[in-house]
C-alpha cells in the first residue's frame, strides 16, 4: 500500500470527493432523480425492480470465487454476475442514500482487492489473451468497465486509505494487467480492443489517473507486436496503420452512417463501451467533446443500430452474430438513453425506450424518463435505409428494403474484421420480425457451457463462415476470397443503386468484383408493390460476367416446410454429402432434379404462411435440395433447408428470381387462403452488358417489365432499349413498367 | 314438385310458419336477443363481425361452380364457403329483420336447387363414399347440416310454393342421396355417420319429416352390406351388432366420461353435429331428452373436450389428429355455448367463452353473453384427469397428470376406430401449452391442396399411425397388433392406477396384454414435485414381462436442439434407413452408441428451455439417435429428431426414465440459468412380478425411492418390503419416500 504525506492526501481527498459521482451519474443528477422520484413511472419502476434485485443479492450474499470456468461455468457467471450488482448498488446508494448498498460494494471489492494479486493468468488456456477472472481480457475488461461506475458511486464512502488500497491492490494491476501486459489485446482496432481501452479510461476517469487515461485515449505507444500475430478468430492483431486507441477505435470501425464495421451483432455489444465512456467524458471531460468526435458517430451509431433491427427489434444477422438478439439487451437501453440525453432529444427514441419498459439509473435515464412522462414519445419509423461501411463511407454497405411487412437486408460490405463471413451480395428476408430466407448466423451457443463452453464452436469457421452458408454464389464450391481473411479483409463491395423515394419499387443494387478474380458479380434486389396483392414481393436479379467457364451455385435458404415443387425431384435413398471443403462437406445432398429451361417453384410454409419461390433457370442447371448438418459430430449445427441452384460449365449467367409472401394456412379453422403462387411467369427478355431486363407475369394478367442499367447508374440519364420489338425508353438506372 | 289440396296445404303452411325458426334460434330467443342488443358486448360484437363478412360477401356475390376439386381447391372451398355464408345470413335475417339477408340464402339456395339435380357424383373417386359437392358424403352432410338451419331462419320468407321447390329438388334429393344412396355412410357408427345422421335429422326437422327424422335417429332399417367392406381409413363399415342411427352414435363411441374413442380432434369435429341436433332436439322434441340421454352424456363431453386441452386450449394429439387445433374451433364455440345453455349455466364455461371473444348468434349464445355481462364467469381450471373409453367406460382411458407448468398425456385407451394409432401406453409431455416430447399426430396437411388434396397422405398408414413413431414400446421391429386394425380394435389397455390427490406425487399406471401376444406391458407415469426445484419432473416405468427374448425398442420424440449427452455416441458419415417396415422405413439412423450399464442423459434445448432426459441402461443397450425423413419422396414428414433406447435378446426389462425441465436461456442478455440436470442418478434398485422399485438421488443430496406395487392396486392394501437392508412398509399401491 502505498502513502502519500499527511495534509497533501488530505487536500487531494477534499478535492476528490467534491468530484463524485461524475461519471454515468453526476452529483446534479442525483439531485434532480431524487426530486423527480414518485413521478417518472418507468424510471420509479426500473428503481424499484433494481432495489428489489440487489436487496435480495445482499440477503443472500456474494461469493468471489477463484477464477476456474469458461463462459457458462460458474466462476465465469459468476464474476459477471458481480460486476454487475457492483454497478447496480453503487447508483442505489447514490439515489436512495442507503449505506446498505455503498457497504456491499465495498465488501466485494475488498474481496477482489484481497485475491486479486494472487490470482495468476486464467487457467483456460484457449484464448490470444487470457484475464484473470476470466479466460479471455475481454470478460476481465467487461468486469472493469462497470466496477469503474460503482466505485465512482461509493467513493466517497470510502477513507482515503480504503481507496488507496483498492487502487493500489486492485484497480491499477487490474488496468495494466489488461494493457501493458496483454498489449496483443489493448493495442488493436477491434471490439476486445474497444472494451480494453473504455476498462482503462473508467478507471482512470473515476481515479483521476491521466496517465491511464492518456493510454486509454491513444493507446500504449512503443509496444512492438509481431506482424502476422493473429486473435482467436484468425483475426490480424497488428494494426498496420498503427491506431490504436479509443480514438482509433472510434475512427476505423464506425462508418459516417454509424455503421460498424463488425455487423450490429458486435456492434450492440461495442456500443456499451463507447457510449458508456463517451457519456463519462462528456461529464468528466466536455472539452474532448467526444459525442462531436467525426461528425457525431457514436450517436448515428445508435440510430444505425436501431434500424438493423427486424419488426421485433431483433438484430438482423450479418457476420458472427447470435438469433436473438435484439435491441431490448441492456447495452440498447443504455444507448438509447444515452443518444437521446446528450444527441438533441429525438422523440422517436422515447418509443423505443417505452418498449424497452427500463431506463438506465442516472441522467440519461432521468432525461428519457422525464420526456415519456410528459407525453414526447413519437414512433420510432423504420424505413428503407442504405447503411454505409468503411472509415470514410466508401468500402460499400448494407441495404434495408422495407415495405410492410417485409423488410430486405443486402450485404455489400467490407470484411467486417474477425467476425467477417464470407458472403458479399447475400441477403436475408423478414416478415413481420420472423425471417424467412435466412442468414444461418454463427455457429455459437453464447455462454451455454455445454457446447463448447459457450465459446465459437469449429463449425463456426468450417460451416457459418464459408460463403455456402450464405444466400449469395459460390463459384467452383469454393468460397469467396478462397475464404482467407488475409484476402477478403482488403476488399469490399460496391454499392450501386439505393433507391427508394417510390414506394411500389424499392431498388437496391451492389458489384463485386474481387470476390473471384475474373469474375463480376451484380445484383439487384427489388422489392415491388403490387396493388392487386396483399404483400410486396421480391425480385432478385444476380448477374455473373466471366471470362472462364465455371461452376456457380446459388442456394437459398428458405425457413419451413416443403410443400410443393412445379419440378420434379428424385430424393435420395439416403442423403449424400455434397462436398468436400468450404462448408459443402456440412451439406446433405437429399433431392436432385434437372431444370427443363422454365421457372421452377419452391412453395413452402412457415409460420402458417404460404411462400414461394420462382427461379428462371437455363435447360440443365441442376437442382439440389439439401440440408445442414452433416460432418456435424457433436449436433452443433441446426438441420435446416436448402435449396441450390447449380449451373455447371457457364461463363456469364442470370440468375433471376421472385420470392413472394401470398397466402396463410389457419389450423384451428383448417382453411388455407391463396396457397399458391400470384406468379405466371418470369423470364429474362433481354441481357447484355449494359442492360438486363426481366418480365414478370402475374395471375391477374399483368405483365411488367423491370429493366436495369448495368453500367450507368447516372439518375439523370436516359436510356432507350428495343426488347422483342418493343422501344422502351426512361430516365434513370432501371425502370419497371406495365406491358400489354 | 308435389302439391296437396289447396284449403289443406294452406293450414298446414300456417300451422308451419308459427313453428320457424325452431333449430337453433327460437321465436322466444330471437325476442330476447333484441330486447338485448347493445348491451351484451360479446354477443354484439359477435354480430357486428358476422354483419360486416356477410354484407362484404353479399355485395361481392356468390357462386356455386360445378363440383370439381379435392379439399383445398376452388369448388371445395366455395362449397363449403356457402354453407356457412348461408348460415350465418339466415341468422341475421332473423335478428335484423333485413330480408336482403333471406334474399341472399333464398337465391343460393336456388342456385343449388338448379343445379343439384344435375350434378352426378363428385368426379373424383378417392372416397368410399362421394358425395355430388365435395368428394366425399362427409363434406356434403356438412353442407346440409349448416344449409338446413338457413332454411329454418328464412323459412317463413319463401312461399309455400317456393318450399316446396326447394324441399323437392334439393333437400329431400340431397337427404336421399347421403342415406339411402349411400348406406355405407350413413350406417355405421363413426363421425361421418354423426355427421350423416345429424344433416338428414336437421333438415328433417326444418321440413317437419318424420320418416327421415326416424332414419336418423335410428338408422336405415333393410340395408345389408357385406361384411368386409372398409373405409377410406382402413375401418371396418359394416357393424357388428347392428346397432346404427344417431342414438348408436351416442351409444358407442362416448365414454360415460364424455370421452369420444376416436379423439380429442376428431370428438372436437363430431361435437358440433352432436350438439348442434341436440339443441335442434331440445326445442323440437323435448320430449326426447337428449340431452340427458346416457346420463348427459353429451355434457360431459364437452367438459371432456376442453379437458383434453394444453394451456394454450391446443387439443392433445391421441391418434390422428393435426397439431394447432384447439378449444378456439368454432365448433367448440357452439359446444361452450350449448353445454353452458343447456347444462346447467356452469360458470366456469363463460371464462373459456371469454377466451374464444364471440358467441353463437342463437339462444345458447345469448344466455352466454348475458352471464359474461353480469360477470359470472370462473376460471376454467384444469386438473389432473383420468377419462375412461369404451361404451360402458371399461375399455382403459386416457391420463392427464398435470402440474404447473407441466401437462403428460398417457394413453391406454381402446384403438379409437379407424382414426386410431398403435400406440398403447404412449405419452406426450407438454410445458406451458408446449409440446416437449411429442406424439407425432397425423401425416396430412387439412385443406391444404398441395399436400395431397389436403386428405391423408401415404405416410399417415406407413407412418404416423405405426408404434415406432410414439413414445411406447415396439417389440421386434414390428407395431402393436401387428399395425392390423381387425386385431387393433379387438383390444384395449387397462387402467391399473390413477392416484391425483397428492400435489407433489401424481401417479399414472396402465397394463397392455395384447399388443404382443405373451408380451405384457405395464408403464407407470409419476409427476414429482421436489420444493427445491422450479419444475415438477416425470419418472416413468415401463416393465416388460415376456416368456420369449425379444427386441424392445423405446423412443422418445424429444424437440429440440442436442446440447449434450453424457454418453459418447459415433455420428454415421451419412445417416442410413433404420428398418424396413412398420414405419421404421421412415427413420434416419444418424448416430449410435452402446450404453455401459450406468444412466445416460441427453440435454436439449426448445424454446429457450433446457431439459434433461435420465435414462436407465443396462449393459450393451444400444442408443440410436434417429430423425424422421426417411423414404419420405414429396417432403411430407417432418424430420425431427429422435432417440430410441433398444435392448436386444431380452425377457423381461424394466424402461426407468426422468424428464426435466431444469433451465432456461435468454438470447437477449446471453444468460444460461440451471442449463444442467438435477438427477444425479436413477437406478433400478428391486424388480420381481411384485413390486418394482426406483432411486431417485438428487443434485441437493436428496435421494427417494418409488415403490410400485405391480399386482395389488387396492388402496388399502399394507406392504411392506426389504430392500438392500432397508425395510419400506406403507399403505396403498406405490409409495414415494425419502430415504438417507
Amino acid at each position: 500500500m502505498s502513502c502519500n504525506g499527511g495534509s497533501d492526501s488530505k487536500s487531494n481527498e477534499n478535492q476528490s470527493e467534491s468530484a463524485h459521482p461524475s461519471l454515468i451519474l453526476t452529483q446534479q443528477g442525483v439531485k434532480d432523480i431524487k426530486a423527480n422520484l414518485g413521478s417518472i413511472p418507468i424510471f420509479d419502476e426500473t428503481l424499484a425492480a433494481t432495489k428489489k434485485e440487489i436487496d435480495a443479492e445482499i440477503k443472500a450474499g456474494f461469493d468471489v470465487p477463484t477464477p476456474k470456468d469458461y463462459s457458462g461455468g460458474y466462476t465465469h457467471a459468476t464474476h459477471k454476475k458481480n460486476y454487475s450488482l457492483m454497478q447496480k448498488a453503487g447508483v442505489l446508494y447514490q439515489i436512495l442514500d442507503d449505506e446498505t448498498y455503498a457497504k456491499f460494494v465495498k465488501d466485494m471489492l475488498f474481496s477482489y482487492a484481497e485475491q486479486y494479486p494472487t490470482w495468476p493468468a486464467h487457467p483456460k488456456t484457449r484464448s490470444y489473451a487470457r484475464g484473470k477472472l476470466f479466460w479471455q481480457c475481454l470478460n476481465d475488461s467487461n468486469w472493469l468497465v462497470y466496477t469503474s461506475q460503482a466505485y465512482d458511486c461509493i467513493y466517497n464512502y470510502l477513507t482515503l486509505e480504503e481507496r488507496e488500497t483498492l487502487e493500489t491492490e486492485l484497480f491499477k494491476p487490474f488496468a495494466n494487467y489488461i494493457s501493458k501486459d496483454n498489449p496483443q489485446f489493448f493495442n488493436r482496432v477491434h471490439n476486445h480492443s474497444t472494451w480494453g481501452n473504455v476498462a482503462v479510461g473508467m478507471i482512470a476517469l473515476a481515479m483521476d489517473d491521466d496517465s491511464l487515461l492518456q493510454a486509454a485515449l491513444y493507446g500504449l505507444k512503443d509496444i512492438k507486436l509481431a506482424k502476422d500475430m493473429k486473435d482467436n478468430d484468425g483475426g490480424y492483431i497488428n494494426p498496420e496503420d498503427g491506431k490504436i486507441g479509443f480514438f482509433a477505435n472510434l475512427d476505423e470501425p464506425f462508418s459516417p452512417d454509424g455503421y460498424y464495421t463488425e455487423g450490429p451483432y458486435y456492434q450492440r455489444y461495442a456500443m456499451y463501451p463507447f457510449l458508456i465512456f463517451a457519456q463519462a467524458l462528456e461529464n468528466k471531460k466536455p472539452e474532448l467533446k467526444i459525442l462531436e468526435y467525426k461528425d457525431r458517430v457514436l450517436l448515428k451509431g445508435v440510430n444505425a443500430l436501431l434500424n438493423l433491427t427486424d419488426a421485433d427489434g431483433d438484430f438482423f444477422l450479418l457476420n458472427d452474430s447470435q438469433k436473438g438478439m435484439s435491441y431490448y439487451n441492456s447495452s440498447l437501453v443504455s444507448a438509447v438513453n444515452i443518444a437521446y440525453h446528450f444527441g438533441g432529444n429525438n422523440p422517436e427514441l422515447l418509443s423505443i425506450a417505452q418498449k424497452q419498459g427500463e431506463v438506465t439509473l442516472d441522467d440519461a435515464g432521468l432525461a428519457v424518463a422525464l420526456g415519456i412522462q410528459q407525453g414526447k414519445a413519437k414512433p420510432f419509423n423504420k424505413k428503407s435505409i442504405e447503411l454505409s461501411d468503411g472509415p470514410n463511407g466508401n468500402q460499400g454497405g448494407v441495404g434495408i428494403l422495407r415495405s410492410a411487412p417485409m423488410e430486405l437486408v443486402f450485404k455489400y460490405t467490407a470484411h467486417g474484421l474477425s467476425h467477417g463471413h464470407y458472403d458479399k451480395l447475400s441477403y436475408a428476408l423478414f416478415e413481420d420480425g420472423n425471417e424467412v430466407v435466412q442468414d444461418y448466423g454463427m455457429s455459437r451457443f453464447v455462454n451455454i457451457e455445454q457446447k463448447g463452453g459457450g465459446n465459437y464452436l469449429k463449425e463456426n469457421t468450417t460451416w457459418a463462415k464459408q460463403t455456402i452458408s450464405h444466400n449469395t454464389i459460390v463459384q467452383n464450391e469454393t468460397s469467396q476470397f478462397q475464404g482467407k481473411y488475409d484476402i477478403g479483409s482488403k476488399h469490399h463491395s460496391n454499392g450501386y443503386i439505393f433507391s427508394v423515394a417510390q414506394d411500389n419499387v424499392q431498388v437496391a443494387s451492389a458489384k463485386e468484383e474481387n470476390a473471384y478474380p475474373g469474375t463480376k458479380l451484380h445484383r439487384t434486389m427489388v422489392i415491388i408493390k403490387d396493388s392487386d396483392y396483399n404483400n410486396p414481393y421480391i425480385l432478385d436479379i444476380m448477374r455473373v460476367q466471366t471470362e472462364s467457364s465455371n461452376q456457380y451455385d446459388l442456394p437459398f435458404y428458405y425457413l419451413g416446410h416443403i410443400m410443393q415443387t412445379n419440378f420434379e425431384y428424385d430424393k435420395l435413398k439416403t442423403p449424400q454429402i455434397l462436398g468436400t471443403s468450404d462448408g459443402y462437406q456440412h451439406l446433405y445432398k437429399e433431392a436432385i432434379a434437372t431444370a427443363n429451361g422454365k421457372h421452377i417453384k419452391l412453395n413452402w410454409l412457415l409460420n402458417n404462411t404460404f411462400y414461394t419461390y420462382s427461379a428462371v433457370t437455363s435447360n440443365n442447371d441442376e437442382i439440389i435440395l439439401a440440408r445442414i448438418g452433416a460432418n456435424d459430430p457433436e449436433y452443433n449445427l441446426r438441420q435446416e433447408p436448402t435449396l441450390i441452384l447449380r449451373k455447371k460449365n457457364t461463363k456469364d449467367a442470370v440468375f433471376a428470381s421472385i420470392i413472394e409472401s401470398h397466402g396463410t394456412y389457419t389450423p384451428v379453422s383448417e382453411m388455407a387462403l391463396n396457397a399458391y403462387s400470384n406468379i405466371k411467369n418470369i423470364e429474362v427478355v433481354y441481357d447484355t452488358s449494359a442492360y438486363t431486363a426481366i418480365k414478370i407475369e402475374t395471375k391477374n394478367n399483368t405483365s411488367r417489365v423491370f429493366i436495369i442499367s448495368n453500367e450507368n447508374n447516372d439518375k439523370e440519364a436516359q436510356h432507350s432499349l428495343n426488347i422483342n420489338n418493343k422501344t422502351y425508353t426512361w430516365k434513370g438506372c432501371y425502370v419497371l413498367t406495365e406491358i400489354n
